[in-house]
């Protein structure tokens, strides 16, 4: 009888033609899997906590537009799930149009959010009359412009020009040229990194009231050379001036050195949670690691 | 002859009705002066460079949606302009149709991304089916509601209903009860703030690719007793994990040990701008002042 190795199921945030499809693709790296595209970031994290998918690719940060805070506050608070992995994905936003539409014609641009905040300075130097649509997701605005009559165009991946039957009027329409978005594979139990293996560990709490609270946790870091590669801040949700702080440090956490920090740690914040160690990224044929500078 | 006064003007983002016209009209506390909409946040930064204005009210961070990048950004870059004054104002999202309409018919809500980011549980949880535009403030989504035929909703501040006839279906749409925003007062000039004076001090700056760099930087102001009311990290946009660091903390230039501090962080970090140091909030009539919590 043959072997059956079960297919490991990895959703995304779709339709087809997102940026996080290519990351999910890029993640499995031929290995045999099924990618299954969800409608919201809630409803990846939610599938997985059910069950009826095995791991999530989410944005986690943009080099251009910072982090993803819809993605931070669902690791922090409703699901219980964890980081396992990272991956880096190049990112160019493309303008697409229906075929024949000159730029100049061009009335609405509709796209997710982040790719309308990397695109800015374009848009208000190239379409400053043109309005500005928010979608779901780069590849719902590219079909959202495919079965429109309007002149409209989408800022999307230019893979979903084919996806959708459009043009490409604009090939490169990010305001930085070397705009990278770093993704969080997550799933429901966490990763040991196996010995030798280059890892990081991500994890978030809350400081007290104190001044130079931020400041005796760093330190518990510092004095023992482990490197913070991310330090992000996010509110507390309750009142402003309360924050949740979002860590990446070099390190598995069954190196003694990280693990005596996190002890220390979690005794001088509130709710502190690990949220995984995971081999950090090296880019395919490159063997760079992106993303592992010190702070 | 009688003395002619100057009368101040102050810009914001308008249309009118936003929640920074009336964080402006909080600003201004009854002095005379002139209170002008600007149709962008980079419109009133340019505005107050060229001295066609006075000063500006900006959004800086939200109490559930965090920091406004866009600010932080104009701050640290293009301009060259200082912080004079910071205002917490209380924000409400209400839900605004033309007469008539009911909640159940609305097929599309329109408003600012960070509103739309505030009120985002609700808006899954009431209006699955709704598409959702992001506009260019607020109230620019409340005209464009009133102006349409279609069954359009607007997330907008209340007072945006009389300004543009419409009617309030949901008073408070948004997820946490206790949303503020914060607004800072930029200006030409850096104001000292007067002997006695309780004072915040803002700064932003890069670290170098080093372990332990922040902390080293936290530790200037942990040793001389300086309280850190925020840390907010916006990428640098040219390598992710490239870093720049936004600070807040309680004390004016003109105080020695914070003197000190800041010529010390100087030294260790790359293009510091000290944003300015200002009188820190006080809500009128409570005299209580948010954002005082240490880090």
């Amino acid at each position: 009888m043959a072997e059956i190795r079960r297919m490991i199921k990895i959703g995304y945030l779709g339709p087809k033609g997102t940026f996080s499809e290519e990351a999910a693709i890029l993640y499995m790296d031929g290995r045999a899997g099924k990618i299954t595209n969800c409608s919201s970031l809630e409803e990846v994290f939610a599938a997985v906590a059910d069950g009826k998918l095995d791991q999530g690719v989410v944005p986690v940060e943009n080099s251009t537009e910072g982090a993803v805070g819809a993605v931070l506050d669902l690791l922090a608070g409703p699901f219980d799930l964890f980081v396992r992995g990272e991956v880096y994905l190049p990112v160019r936003q493309s303008l697409l149009v229906r075929r024949g539409l000159e730029l100049k014609q061009v009335e609405r641009v509709c796209s997710h959010y982040q790719a309308l905040a990397q695109c800015r300075s374009y848009l208000r130097r190239e379409l400053p009359e043109a309005s500005l649509a928010e979608c779901s997701s780069t590849a719902e605005a590219a079909r959202r412009v495919a079965k429109s009559s309007r002149p409209w165009a989408a800022l999307a991946p230019e893979r979903a020009a084919e996806e959708y039957d459009l043009q490409i009027i604009v090939p490169v329409a990010n305001d930085y040229p070397d705009n990278v978005t770093r993704f969080w594979i997550v799933g429901r139990e966490e990763k040991s990194c196996d010995p030798g293996q280059k890892c990081k560990t991500s994890l978030v709490f809350g400081v007290g009231d104190r001044p130079g609270a931020l400041y005796a946790i760093l330190r518990e870091f510092a004095v023992r050379g482990i490197n913070l590669t991310r330090i992000e801040s996010r509110p507390a949700k309750k009142n402003l001036g309360d924050y949740l702080f979002f860590i990446d440090l070099m390190g598995g956490q069954e190196q003694p050195e990280v693990r005596e920090a996190l002890r220390k740690v979690a005794k001088v914040t509130f709710g502190m949670k690990i949220l995984g160690s995971y081999p950090i990224w090296e880019a395919p044929d490159s063997g760079i690691s992106p993303g592992t500078a010190g702070v």
